[in-house]
């Protein structure tokens, strides 16, 4: 029998799931710091616990990790994971034997439904119904149905084609849409949806009825939507951001959105969250947002525990672990 | 060569689409009465064109139709047909050997799609977040996500099952749902779907997740949702309507929604249509509409130029005609 793990973690659970975790984790414990936080996308500062742990769960401090040799593994709760994306904490990981989880699986399926529900939103025209019944309750039946369109047959860009994007395509496939998916490195395994380098999406932009970015946020990839890529998107395009909201110009956003230059944009991230109340984001024509919800279910954070009661057993067996990024 | 057939339409069509229409079915010829309209759901006054005529497309008069032995064909241009749905209207037509289509055909695809944005805006609280922009512009990070739904795995009533339910239940097989239809006759090929009788449906109230009303109108299906069957649902359901406003009672939904009996309601039809500014169905708790604009799309006229130049050709050929009904 191993000795029992300390398990570090900073992610605030309701209290029926912590004991949950604990009664299935057994013997190994749970330490928390004190400012245990629901909202994983705080970055937590230094806590000495940590030190102490030989595997963190949550949003761990990375210099922390860093100096850990003790760290078996990192069990991060999101998807992106840009403040530990860097060659030297690749580096000291690789030295430290210490094994990097996201929690890509956990969030590929509400992030690609809640892309699904912004699409199909706009092109049904539920905001300009929500503002008619908050407005004047008339009655637009003919100019709502004629300015609604079918996903049928239209072209979506995925920019940043990962567990989201996938999942996104398979959600699609029954409207049939051409659907092209771009990264950095395209590997010809990307089954049923034709994904393309990166480098080629400025030919395509123009002709994307759906420009969706899902794009993670890296040196390569801040503000990768600036004014002239934008610039490039039809007349009729939508664009989406269900990534992350610096890898968009925002004022390049708005200016678009001002001057109409396309239809409409759908947003769930901005480069300040929370977006603050007078950002004029929030009143450009044609633009919504979602205050970073994509991810969000109401068992997120069940799925997060069985997810690492699973992790922690193929750890233990020495097998691969899911959603390993390091 | 056989005569040229008149052809009289109450359907107002773009300049550009009639014309088309005139060259594809020369020799044959179009008669219009002068108040021709491009909404499809009004029903037509008396027109002594229409006596005179072989063919009518969109919505003739009912007694018209049924005194004119001479017609050949009624094709309607909607999905609904309640005004034509009585004995003697089908014996009328039987006698005068008049076929009637409806054109599900062309709606079936716009309304699967919004209904699936119906549960998918619910689903992921597209709604509240746009209320928030519109009011407080806070940024509700944590409540939204908890409150947010995955649809996997969730169980779906699609209360008559034709051909718009058949089509939403392909589109929503990628969420691998709990999909049931209800129909008067299931007819055993039902593919992939399980249909049971609509007597089964109050047994199942209780246990759908979703519970979408896509019923025609009919003296069986008036008020079907009355108050003893929304109350079968349960505290965490959401309701739609997509059909016909009359098959529920609106009173007993907008009790219901007072009350929070159940969670949400997403109706795209009402039993006054303009529902009147007035109505207190538009300021219910949690209830959304959008102004029968479930069918709508842009290019829903050329679609039923289409669909007619077919109907015609194969009415011509003897063949069956697509979405005949009488």
């Amino acid at each position: 029998m191993p000795d029992p793990l300390t398990i570090w973690s900073n992610t605030k659970l309701p209290d029926d799931l912590l004991d949950r975790l604990q009664r299935s984790i057994a013997p190994h414990r749970i330490v928390q710091p004190a400012n245990a936080t629901a909202n994983n996308l705080a970055g937590a500062p230094r806590d000495p616990q940590l030190d102490r742990a030989d595997v963190a769960l949550g949003q761990p401090d990375p210099d922390q990790v860093m100096g850990n040799a003790r760290l078996k593994w990192v069990q991060l709760t999101t998807a992106g994971y840009t403040r530990y994306d860097a060659p030297a904490f690749r580096e000291a990981v690789k030295r430290n034997g210490t094994i990097v989880c996201n929690a890509s699986s956990i969030y590929a399926e509400p992030c690609a439904q809640h892309a699904l529900a912004m699409m199909l939103a706009l092109a049904r025209r539920l905001p300009q119904a929500l503002e008619n019944q908050r407005g004047g309750r008339e009655w637009p039946y003919l100019p709502l149905r004629s300015e609604s369109r079918l996903l049928n047959g239209q072209t979506v860009l995925l920019v940043g084609y990962g567990a989201i994007a996938r999942r996104l395509a398979e959600l699609l496939a029954p409207m049939r849409m051409n659907v092209i998916g771009f990264r950095r490195h395209p590997r010809g395994d990307e089954a049923g949806v034709r994904v393309l380098a990166v480098t080629e999406l400025d030919d395509w932009l123009p002709r994307g009825d759906h420009v969706v970015n899902i794009l993670p946020l890296s040196r390569q990839t801040e503000l990768f939507f600036n004014a002239t890529r934008l610039a490039k998107l039809k007349r009729t395009a939508c664009y989406y951001n269900i990534g992350r909201g610096s890898t968009n110009d925002e004022y390049a956003l708005w200016t678009a959105l001002e001057t109409r230059h396309f239809a409409a944009a759908y947003i769930d991230a901005t480069m300040a969250e929370p977006l603050p109340p007078d950002d004029p984001l929030w009143s450009a024509p044609n633009c919504y947002i979602t205050p970073h919800t994509a991810g969000g279910h109401d068992d997120e954070f069940a799925r997060h525990v069985e997810m690492f009661i699973e992790n922690l057993r193929r750890l233990q067996a020495g097998e691969e672990l899911i959603d390993r990024i390091m």
